[in-house]
């Protein structure tokens, strides 16, 4: 469960530090990568996110679990910067899984029969 | 915080409710979407990783919140089942996510001149 | 030299096939799949080039000829919608090819040592 | 139709010199762009895909004609690098598109109600 716990950290935390690289709060596109991302705009992030998607999916066809972990961490990460510059957490996209997960739930309940 | 908790069990909890999807672990690819992709195998879902990454793509050059959560959302749960398949976890992620955090913080501070 | 004749007939045959097609056109998307996705707009199809880039590279990554040639035609031809769309042609895309290729050799010529 | 011919001759004219790149043909990955791609092997090229097919996206989303064009050729121009490491040529996905479209014809003959 600590581990469960620090992972809520992590994206929470990482999303923290993103935001310190927002130009409006002072990021330096000069000694920082996602201020310069952030500095130079959507589509220089987002054609990251084509990249990374990419390279999970070759790396999957490989089979090679830590390159797996790897590019979707790579994944991950980009869909945060875009998060940031958009003014949205990953909060938002956790709940919105759970929200559907709840839906699912319901659903499964009301495929149930009557007992 | 609670939220933050909430979050992290969320990635967790659908991790092990996919488990349950594994066609070794009685999927029903008649009844259940995520059981029917691995049942499939790799194509499939990874697929879905390439399409969900460009939909957030355009959700996000769209600039509309609710589609960049809801894209981000989907990809990130096609992301769960293709680490499900490769017996991966989402707390795997999380782990290399906060290790770089760390070297990034380590990196930091070794820039700073000595005092 | 008669299938590479054949091959620019098909891209601006096809071109000239789509247009027709076109809502404005009289496309009827009821019995055209063309027509289906250039009347729903950009989303529709420029989600199948994620889509169907992501296919190719899967293609490519288990190596099978067939396959890479039937996903690069599905890739093109989705291209070709999408030139439609907006008023372009093929003929545009091979001009500013056969443009780059041309500076490519002057370029080559250049870093020539003058004899 | 000069403009036609001299379409087919590009993408004909292109893969043969991507053939002279190839590392087997003596291409130099130190000047030569292709050259250090194919001697890099397939996911150094699909990578492109996936990143060319993301700009293309996203030229597309903002409209911009010469954008449109310029990043289509792109992705071509990494699918003929694709297709020349696998011993393919742009003539068979020509002779794909050509093959369909017949299909789609005598469909369309076939729907026809008999008069």
């Amino acid at each position: 469960m600590s581990q469960s716990l620090s992972g809520a950290d992590t994206l929470a935390r990482i999303a923290d530090t993103l935001e310190t690289r927002r130009p409006e709060n002072g990021g330096d596109p000069q000694s920082s990568y996602v201020a310069k991302l952030l500095a130079k705009g959507p589509d220089a992030f987002l054609k990251k996110i084509g990249e990374e998607a990419t390279e999970l999916v070759m790396a999957a066809k490989d089979g090679v679990p830590d390159r797996i972990i790897s590019e979707t961490a790579d994944l991950w990460f980009h869909c945060l910067v875009t998060l940031t510059h958009y003014n949205l957490r990953p909060e938002d996209v956790l709940a919105e899984l759970a929200r559907r997960e709840g839906l699912s739930g319901l659903e499964e309940k009301a495929r149930r029969p009557a007992s």
